[in-house]
């Protein structure tokens, strides 16, 4: 069997994005990396993309530089990955979907609601694939999870509470190292901060675990560090079209949380637990019953568990094969199977929506607004 | 040494509470059982006083025949505890208070602010010790915690948020069980279900360990079992009269959440975090550095904190022995030694007052409303 | 009801053992502390009972007073609790089993196996309650453990394998402490350091939840501190009478583990295991099944764990209590309930017994050696 | 720059080895799958290596002609993986180290201590490579583990104590299931049963972090299934050359726990703990200080540690990049990096002298006896 041909824009010498984005395309051996313009300066990226062993006609200098060179290829590469900086990620995302080529787009999709809609729009017509990073949704606990939603393990949901909340910004010294400043500072990260940057990957997953969709919310935003502009920590209620509350914390201020992504839905028949730094548990309680904690790997998963689990129950499996799930569910949806785990750019036009959202609530002293997509109304 | 004695209105045979104040008056051996009106039938109330061993002539039959029994004994009681219903605490602590004797009342303090403001002034006229149940706050840890930002190893205090959500009312099908229908009966609960039964225990940790005041909150309530008239599930968002902002969640639908009280605290240079369930530990992190483990009875803690410790390191004391700390407070505060951890009158109102701001805000469509009772505004 | 009348000897002022005693048997009312011989000072000792509210007649100068002064009264103590040093228990346990007196006796009950076996045989010919305080077998969900395993739902046990292993000796430089020393020299702790001090605690209890007895054993013992001459560590293995591998670890050396006490119990159909630092949850995995959380105060739960949690689920409860416990026990059986689950003087014998056991084999290159008193052989 | 060139004998389709070993390979890029006998069918392994990409020309029958086809080509591989069945190492090993390859031998590298000197001393004749696949010992906290040992961190190491005991063969009705049974079936396994498989990965790690070696040991195992002929559990006690004490637990039968791999190691000034199912944090605890947790990708972590953290702190990494930093340091090696952490034929050896010891140990009343191969003694 042939490997399938990828390529990568961004994700240059020194980034992390670009070394984990190669171990998860790479780990499985489903995917040859065949093309890349790596870094905005020309000659770096073509450089680098060579280290990396690809080939010289397909080191390029930019992505129109690569967008040209590809698409009249025979043997043109079956997926390009947009590890860009945020703001570039429209139009290049735009672009190859435009030229038939299949993307995965880096989180946020978008800055505005508006390009987020186009995006929607131009996938469909385009007839790709068309995937959303929000790769936490990949390990195989939370897809377990969904699966159980779905299969009515815990009944209904009533209430999903996530919180995406780590302290990692909590260094007020720390605060102009330009490392961090810049998701602070509203001309580069746009109109919020770390609900944009760590909130969103916690609400995509609560839609994506209940298998529901956020309808409205009400925020409150604030600037811990009185020196940021944009907010540093977030409190979103929410609630959805199925009816069910929400509740998500989201902040960059708390010391001592590490990864700090966690997970909680609770049905009318039972509730559900994940988080982030245990990723291969999946704790569950029946109504009236015992907590159980379901395993990774053991018998009797749902099978969008069981297919992503790689080695025996217990031998834990981290974040990059997370990301590495995602290629796989890519390379299968290639090659024609259905996989209807993958975010899609429906997914990523909501997050950019419910950020703007809740920006809008925060300062209108909480008032609760419609979080969705003019397209979604 | 003579022990102090100690008197009960409530606590009759078959409540949880009674059990819970009596070990905690007796465990440590400062207090005898000494008067009671125990039960609302007159008759079973003096029966049960005296098979716990209470003389016939101060076994009473309502709480006025035990004020009218005990005020001009010579040995009268030093300490009555109220643990009748909820909406009796008012009247019985206003009239022992007059009268002369130290209270311990079961939280909620009163029905309303303006009776809680009462109950301040009262406490204050009397010159008697009167404290509020809030016993979570008794725990060696919490001690702990409050001693440690006191002492500024966290530096300012910039982010609150604490939970209080377990999942026991989230049958539907138990939703008529007579034991849980009240909590959520405007008629036997006031204005508020889950967030004046669980809710305020969370604020007023937050608060203690803080040491600050809320000062204004949002508040989002739901009634996800959609029988109930007052709510199962809120989120208040508040900020603190220090500047904080606060996250507080509370449900009683939050299915596998077994206590789920816990609270973290986060400083300009450090962060803390506990948990009810593992009360002998306390978690801390220091900016830029490790996650330590600090443990009840290890060596050099805050006085406020070791001398709650009554075995041994890693040997855990539980939710008994805090309640039997806020005894020994009472105790050594009766014998005159200033313990400044006692919940006092003040903290009773200002939890009514933000139970009805919460209620307040959630009907306004989430608006920031003040939080405080008046006389603290 | 009148309360029970009960005594100490030993457990004077500045002890951690009176503390935890006194508690223990006041905490649930059922006692009242009428008589004690507190201080190997007479004077300190009658002065200290005083204080502690006994009156002067029964506070006495030492244990020999005590038990002239009680055996004839009409309202003579309904219990003694033996608290002394490790080498005086025998001495004072048979005097006061002799005159009829109901005992319980600090671990270890004797220093030598022959003390033991008298202790045994003195106590079924008195036709009084005899308990030595193996009190962690009181936790409620350690009788939980064991109704599981009497119940079937493990099947036959297999393998026990249980560790008592902390590292609050593993300080070289505080080796010459005395109140650390005295537990590694033979002059005053006997044969055995760390095995005598904790290992027999872990050792009664995987007979305790096995419901089973130590047949043969093999050793390996160690003074990791070379100026020890008693052991700070140590393995021992074991055979029970009813054919179960044991694996037995105890050290005083391990930093970083504070109380360090777990068992997990392994049997044809599941496992269980419990830690004495989370005492309110016990873990069950049936074979095949996923792993449960079973909670102190669930409903379902065994009598023998239901009875003896006193407050709500996840509400926890510590070691203080399981002291207590062991009085609540005592008070039942005293007033003629059967309670089966009290540790025995055939339980104190087995324990010594195997002390020698463990030093003879470790002495003899590790050879299995028969862990039976003579009188259970 | 070029991949290295990567071969592996065994690993067809199916196992779970195979997978994991092309994972360990590929996930960083470093190396490409060049050649392959997959299976002991040669026309399945031929297909199969071919469905994985390999050209036809190096897609083998057999490892003879794998041997054959590649000693003398310009391209030839620059590592061959043996991960055939257990009894066929030394064979393989033993060809391809004399033909001048690289190699990664699966464990237990030889069935008897003889074939493991032969090992020994045909890799330090070659000049070549030879790594054993204990890939536990790779992940970055067990290097940083080592690596504080080595500091001094935790002072000369006095005890370690390391278990490597799940219930995955728990259930006898499962025993006769060809895939557990030959493991205890001394035809197929050898002399050991659960120590050989997995209690050896546990003795490497011991000797690993405490950079020392096992000197003599006193075992017991035990068949806790009783149709089965080697052991399913086993307890094996040891001493160091550098005076350390070990304990060692491991089995097979140990219900509910899963991976179960967990070590401990108490020195003079500290100790440290790290498990396997939680791989990414290891515990520190200083003498007489508080317990700390060490973060997989935290600032000041030892390079050994930090050159093998992909990802940020807190992103989980799991098992299969352990085995992936076995292929890191492998190519590090080839291209001529010192990477002392690699596991060696002298550990190789080690192990399998440790198991014939303990076996011997076992049948001779438990007695102490020498564990090095002869050629270390």
């Amino acid at each position: 069997m042939a490997k399938l041909k990828w390529g990568m824009i961004g994700g240059g010498e020194g980034s992390q994005i670009g070394p984990a984005h190669r171990l998860g395309a790479l780990a499985d051996g489903m995917f040859e990396f065949a093309a890349g313009a790596l870094d905005h300066r020309p000659d770096a990226g073509r450089k680098y993309a060579q280290r990396l062993g690809i080939a010289a006609d397909r080191a390029y200098g930019d992505w129109q530089e690569m967008l040209a060179g590809e698409k009249d290829r025979e043997d043109r590469i079956d997926l390009v990955t947009i590890a860009t900086p945020n703001s570039t990620h429209f139009e290049i995302t735009k672009a190859f979907l435009e030229a038939g080529f299949n993307v995965l787009c880096e989180k946020p999709m978008t800055m505005t609601v508006e390009e987020g809609e186009e995006i929607v729009r131009v996938a469909e017509a385009s007839g790709t694939i068309c995937a959303v990073n929000y790769c936490y949704s990949a390990y195989p606990m939370v897809r377990q999870a969904r699966a159980m939603v779905r299969a009515g393990d815990i009944g209904k949901v009533r209430l999903v509470v996530t919180n995406f909340s780590h302290g990692h910004h909590g260094d007020a010294t720390d605060a102009d190292n330009p490392r961090v400043r810049w998701r602070y500072d509203p001309a580069m990260a746009g109109v919020s901060g770390q609900f944009a940057d760590c909130g969103i990957h916690a609400l995509h997953m609560a839609c994506f675990i209940s298998d529901d969709e956020v309808k409205s919310l009400s925020a409150d935003m604030a600037s811990t560090i009185s020196s940021r502009e944009l907010e540093d920590d977030a409190m979103v209620n929410f609630r959805t079209e199925g009816g069910a509350v929400g509740r998500l914390w989201t902040s960059s201020v708390a010391i001592g949380r590490q990864h700090g992504f966690d997970i909680q839905v609770f049905g009318e028949t039972g509730g559900l637990r994940w988080a982030s730094e245990q990723p291969n548990q999946l704790i569950y309680t029946p109504v009236g019953g015992r907590t159980q904690i379901i395993e990774k790997g053991e018998g009797g998963l749902h099978d969008e568990a069981q297919r992503l689990s790689r080695v025996a129950i217990a031998h834990p499996e981290g974040f990059p094969l997370a990301v590495a799930n995602i290629y796989c569910d890519l390379a299968d949806a290639i090659l024609g199977k259905v996989r209807d785990g993958l975010p899609t750019p429906s997914d990523g036009v909501r997050s950019i929506a419910a950020v703007h959202a809740a920006v809008a609530s925060s300062k209108a002293d909480g008032a609760w607004t419609d979080a969705r997509p003019p397209m979604f109304r």
